[in-house]
């Protein structure tokens, strides 16, 4: 390891500590500077960027006791970099903003930088520049910077008669946390679901390019983000929950819990997972399944069965 | 003002503040898709991109009790706004992180967001998105996205035999500071240089436009930036105290506080000045000073009037 096991940050310091962390940043052919200077400089050949910042704040995004520092970094790199896959796009590059107590062991943001750089490469994406500073808790800032290859996917472009098409896990890192919420560690797919996200951001370019015609990426729940669609595209969106897949997992911790297990795949967020609309005649790329029907504006702007939802729709931010 | 004066974050929510803050957000043409999407969708001309991030901690790097909020947003815009100019750039496009108390004040967090927008509208920055969450403290992240006319001016550039200029108010937030931490306002004019620097951003280009060989913005305190051309050079630097100018009003300041005015102007950052080598047969643009010498490498890397400095030289983040 880097520093032994009970080195602080403040024993490091700042620059001892971004010495070690950029050590995990390998940078790309874009990359003309990176960092170490006042700025990073990037060569764009696209004419365009896509940018896209999130904040993951302890205690209310993620617990230290909850999942490994790399599992952490795993996550934080995600969700930014989801961001741009439900633009249709892919990020190339990102900065990393690290707000942390100075009594944190050195090594725990020496594993975070290491855990967000290999989920950065999934998508080949180069971790350019940052900041580092103290604070009370533990703030991550990303900024995802990336490329669309064809016009951006926005939340406005579903029609009426289009399909409501789903990609990926969901509710799995939201019955996750409810099993760390409960102090066990099992079943092991869904912790572990929670703690180190699968976002599958290839299905995001892949959506653009059939054609979809909205997409978004579920980081505050199913219902909440299909209610985004239906208001910046002014239409109605039906959820059909037949259509919805609940592992066998996700059911027994529901039974366990004495919780609805639609609920967690209805109001589950954080796993990533890519919500889009595509018109009626697209054929769908692979890994989207069909779990709703785009109509009309007027009345409740997401039903589930045609009927309104009662249970959790969403993750509150305050 | 948007909201009444007893109404939280929590009262409004996420989305509510999103919306107020917005509407302070004007969108240059280079913004194809601003707020309210995953991810802005920005048009680049020019081939490229200068990125920088840097985060601003309550309690560390400002006090409510000490700056309005519009300041707060002034400083945390001037921050990294200041970085792109210390590439040689403008930035035309930025991101801006808020994680905040629940009981916070909504106006306050609009009144930042308010302050921030006019100091991008300094230098024609847009804010193109962001993201908003709750936090003990408020820490605020801001990515700076830009451009430059030329190469971009590194630290790294300095020659033995180049001068070292310095463009822009230095020392005066330092003594700002040190006269809110005594519970005083007075003088006025160092006060508000605190709260609100003046980074000169149009010293930036034109130092590079005049063929500055190494360029950096003061926020740690000048003797440490000073270090830092040094080191990336591989060169020594020594500052001429003579030519550093010191208004009577922080005079008057050290006098009272028994402080060395000098260690403010040394040692003090926050002013964002901006420090450049140039080769010596260059005509330094309006605004920078010559205030030392690039020597050879080799023992001390920076002196001040030959001679090891002994005081406080810059900021500890840790």
């Amino acid at each position: 390891m880097a520093f032994p096991r009970d080195t602080t940050l403040a024993d490091v310091g700042e620059f001892g500590l971004i010495t070690e962390m950029t050590k995990h940043f390998a940078q790309g052919e874009q990359v003309l500077v990176g960092p170490g200077d006042d700025a990073a400089l990037l060569r764009v050949k696209q004419g365009h960027v896509v940018v896209s910042t999130d904040l993951l704040v302890e205690g209310r995004h993620f617990r230290r006791d909850w999942a490994e520092a790399s599992h952490i970094g795993h996550r934080a790199a995600g969700q930014n970099l989801a961001d741009i896959a439900a633009m249709g796009g892919v990020a190339h590059s990102m900065t990393l903003g690290l707000a942390v107590p100075s009594d944190l062991p050195a090594e725990w943001a020496v594993d975070f930088a290491e855990g967000f750089a290999s989920e950065c490469s999934l998508v080949g994406a180069s971790v350019v520049g940052g900041d580092v500073t103290g604070a009370d808790q533990i703030v991550i800032s990303v900024t995802a910077i990336g490329a669309v290859a064809q016009a951006p996917v926005l939340r406005s472009g579903a029609e009426p008669g289009d399909v409501l098409a789903l990609c990926g896990r969901q509710g799995w890192a939201a019955a996750g946390l409810a099993i760390l919420k409960r102090g066990f560690r099992s079943p092991r797919v869904l912790v572990d679901a929670y703690r180190r996200p699968q976002p599958p951001y290839a299905a995001g370019p892949a959506a653009a390019a059939a054609g979809a015609s909205a997409l978004i990426d579920v980081s505050d729940g199913l219902l909440a983000e299909a209610r985004h669609i239906a208001e910046a595209s002014e239409v109605s969106i039906d959820v059909h929950t037949s259509a919805l897949t609940i592992p066998d997992e996700l059911n027994a911790v529901a039974s366990a819990t004495g919780a609805d297990p639609l609920a967690f795949v209805l109001g589950g967020g954080e796993d990533h997972s890519l919500l889009a609309a595509f018109p009626p005649d697209v054929e769908l790329p692979e890994g989207f399944t069909v779990i709703g029907t785009i109509g009309e504006p007027g009345g409740e702007p997401v039903t589930v069965d045609g009927e309104v939802y009662e249970g959790p729709a969403g993750w509150t931010h305050f």
